[in-house]
């Protein structure tokens, strides 16, 4: 298989490499399939085609072609004519930045994907039922992928790879034709691994970052070994890629910098829940339960997520290491102030600024930074044997500990569920962290981020250790269902729900009671009624529990 | 330490060993703490005190010392005065016989029991509010023990253990003190790690089971290892448990028989399901998505698991292996059939006519079965690295896929999550089998197993790769929320309740659909109408969505 025809007949001009490309592309054979993208837009075809992208976090995605791809479909309004109507099976690692997913979106260009997404017009067409989309646990996604589970009613074959296409960003191939990503791995791997035709975008704006990943092999079972890392620093791969070269059709070069925008501020809200986190994390420290520079630490993303970290950075705790899933701009706040010994991630999403900082001072990070796949950096395996430490962001928490991370009211998509459940099952403690309330339309405290019964479950009470809002923080290990209602409510609900939350409990504990059936006491008739008094008034004040 | 003293106080005559208990021991010093399970009883005093008894689905735990206990207090009315009562927490790795662990909870012995049970009066207990029960993931449990998790708020320090005492069975003692268990292993290792103090229960009635088991040693983190485990055969430890010889009080000697019952018969039913599950795996095997000899097999208890078994030991696939976490009686059909290479687990529960059977062919079974803790046989980083096809049969499942494996009407506990959830997170292919209905008192398909919303979640739509009844099979791999709703309804609802969940669907979608939120529609107000139906009325057939 060599594509090279293809290539040649959609761009019959020869191109010639710029100075930063030669410096960067170390092998001949790709640079004679330079290509200009307007001369591959005519390869993306009318047909349904499967394509998987780089990227992860809205960093290290391809961006000039996908644009000059809804270039084309929208200067010639292509769209409008079912006849001529272009939509494409979307697969990348997470999210990309909103200039080419959210614009595919809007174009209506997306008929399915996976397996998260950020963007108001892809929330819409999913929610609309115009994309199909669903979320899985992002260290899967890459395995579920090579297994085939996405193309199981394709033919099986060589001919039939699960991606028809990979367009991947690079910052330099080697001379093997292996690819050096750019400020994210996530799942290019198994990407170019699946895909039956190729094309890489050598970005020659953002530094070669050879060096900052580690890029081990993906095996399917039964021939699987183990990940032998027991520490954040630890390499088991190289530093590129490797991919099949003749299925390289293309390459092109771009200059545009990740699409990155300014980091969530923070607030006294996130202050005072990371000061609780802390607090505890300091108490567990005293009781000897965890070494005094910690377990590897992960994070979300997030105000709260930047007011933990801005606190670590001025912190009670030294040569912490990091193992987590993104790193924002308060991680280099931390690694400057020396407490942070070492952060292993699957993707770096700074801010503008932050990327500047970080590439000016490249040589200060370097050998304290890695990058991997998120097949390893989300490993159950690998954060299980380390004992991390997790923190997360859900929409809602449930007053036995089940919390929702992804369908606001039960229906309505936000991003997924991202590599909160990787982390949360399989962490020394498992903290979820969120406002206790958040603002609706008509109240200020109109929502209530502690309720009866999730309206969507994605964590189950078996995997949560310790929730926390800016009322206080609820340690429920240990706990069963009836001790953990009772102190998540008490630390945790605002205020304005305590009693609601407590007559609940109350009411159901003595209708469950009734019927021997009180081991985690519900009235099912009212266990929405948070959700459906918001639906019908708009906010979660119920009057009563009749 | 050393706890001699104690056991003379309790104990003032020496006690002659048997020949069977000499045979069977092999450290010489326990021989002088051989004592009469009556004389340890008043080591477990009126205060409440934690114990931990070695045991895994109901064999290998300790049969005598507690009925002493049970006999002591029994005969003594002593729960009948508060000021005799006495109450214990128990930890064992899952459940154990009724003569001893139901028993206890009928005397209401039992303020605390984790993570899983069996039996009318420990359900009833924990339903009631007198027993705090807490379900844990069983690969969980023991790493949550040795982190302090269950004594949170006892003193930190040697002389505090997160157990006070533990009683385990043992079939033989080496010359290290080291304990050869019983037919389980569990979180027998943990518990011992735990424990103050031990009691040892020789069983001579058993076989001497050593080489059966695989003990590795358990570290804490920052301290853990990989597993080095590719297959189901390796070994990675020694074929006994490490315990301090200084914390062991006394030994005693057992003639108990291990009180399995018989396993649950087959049925059509549960025929009908095997047949539409190896039909499966024949297809995934034509597809090139499994080799031939499959991956390794995770099955769960009951008929259902029974009819699998069965069918394989007369199906179409050789070499299989198994990495499960109990052997029920059918994988000896399974053995003798040749088509079983190696299987291995955490417990063997066979009836008492299997274990003569497996006792009686010793030699055919030693070198192709292993038992190993539950902790290795549950563990997440195992099971992803084999790819194990995992079959667990839940209460019910919803639409969407999240499934309910504990709490009936989402409040009262049966068992508990046991390690449903460490496989079915885990495996290449995640499987939930489950009769379409089970018979109400008033009507014989009056509950549902396919319901809108799932009354409690403990598996979610993110882990379920295939769902199957006796109507028939929805392989969801790869579905997006709406496609997975339509395919499970029309694929496994019974023919009594399709058309109430089609419109159950199509209701929420159009409810959904107008507010821009369809992504997974549910109507909320509805979404547990079949349950709220029962409970009014004995079954789920709800007269309308209204």
């Amino acid at each position: 298989m060599h594509y090279t025809p293809i290539l040649r007949n959609a761009s019959r001009t020869s191109l010639t490499p710029s100075a930063a490309l030669l410096e960067r592309v170390k092998r001949p054979a790709y640079l004679a399939r330079l290509a200009r993208p307007e001369d591959l837009v005519p390869l993306f075809k009318a047909e349904l085609m499967t394509i998987g992208w780089s990227g992860f976090t809205g960093v290290g995605y391809p961006k000039t072609l996908p644009t000059a791809i809804a270039d084309d479909i929208e200067s010639r309004n292509l769209q409008a004519d079912p006849s001529t109507k272009k939509k494409f099976n979307l697969f990348v690692g997470a999210s990309v930045g909103p200039e080419v997913e959210d614009r595919w979106a809007a174009l209506d260009m997306i008929a399915r994907r996976y397996p998260h997404q950020v963007g108001k017009e892809v929330a819409k067409g999913i929610n609309a039922g115009r994309i199909e989309f669903a979320d899985k646990h992002l260290s899967m996604f890459p395995q579920d992928l090579t297994y085939g589970y996405y193309n199981l009613h394709k033919r099986h074959g060589e001919r039939s790879k699960p991606l028809d296409w990979a367009i991947v960003e690079a910052t330099a191939i080697n001379s093997e034709g292996h690819i050096v990503p750019g400020a994210s791995v996530g799942a290019t791997p198994e990407i170019l691994q699946s895909a039956a035709k190729i094309i890489i975008e050598v970005n020659t704006r953002i530094p070669n970052l050879e060096g900052l990943h580690d890029i081990n092999q993906s095996f399917l079972p039964p021939h699987r070994q183990p990940y032998l890392i027991t520490h954040p620093s630890d390499r088991i791969g190289s530093t590129a890629i490797p991919v099949d070269p003749d299925r390289v059709v293309a390459i092109i070069e771009t200059h545009k910098p990740d699409n990155t925008g300014s980091n969530a501020p923070e607030n006294d809200e996130s202050r005072a829940i990371a000061r609780h986190l802390i607090n505890f994390l300091e108490r567990e420290v005293g009781e000897g339960r965890l070494p005094k520079s910690l377990l590897p630490l992960q994070s979300g993303i997030g105000n709260v997520a930047n007011s933990i970290i801005g606190g670590l950075a001025e912190g009670p705790f030294d040569n912490v290491q990091v193992w987590t899933e993104v790193l924002q701009d308060t991680f280099l706040r931390f690694f400057d102030s020396g407490k942070l010994d070492f952060a292993t991630a699957t993707s770096i999403k700074f801010s503008p600024d932050g990327f500047d900082h970080f590439y000016k001072n490249w040589t200060n990070y370097k050998d304290r930074l890695l990058l991997r796949s998120q097949q390893v950096a989300n490993s159950p395996e690998i954060i299980r044997r380390m004992g991390i430490i997790a923190m997360n962001t859900p929409l809602e928490v449930d007053i036995y500990g089940h919390a929702n991370s992804t369908n606001a009211l039960g229906s309505r998509m936000l991003n997924g569920l991202g590599g909160s459940a990787d982390f949360l099952r399989n962490a020394k403690i498992s903290i979820m962290h969120t406002p206790s309330t958040r603002p609706s339309k008509n109240d200020p405290t109109g929502i209530s981020c502690i309720v009866p019964f999730a309206s969507h479950v994605d964590q189950t009470e078996h995997d949560l250790d310790v929730v926390v809002t800016e009322q206080g923080l609820a340690d429920v290990r240990g706990l069963s269902p009836r001790e953990r209602a009772k102190v998540i409510i008490e630390k945790c609900a605002h205020p304005d729900y305590k009693d609601l939350l407590r007559e609940y409990y109350d009411c159901a504990l003595h209708e469950c009671m009734k019927r021997g059936a009180g081991h985690e006491p519900h009235m099912l008739r009212n266990a929405f009624k948070f959700h459906t008094n918001f639906l019908e008034h708009g906010h979660m004040k119920v009057k009563s529990w009749d």
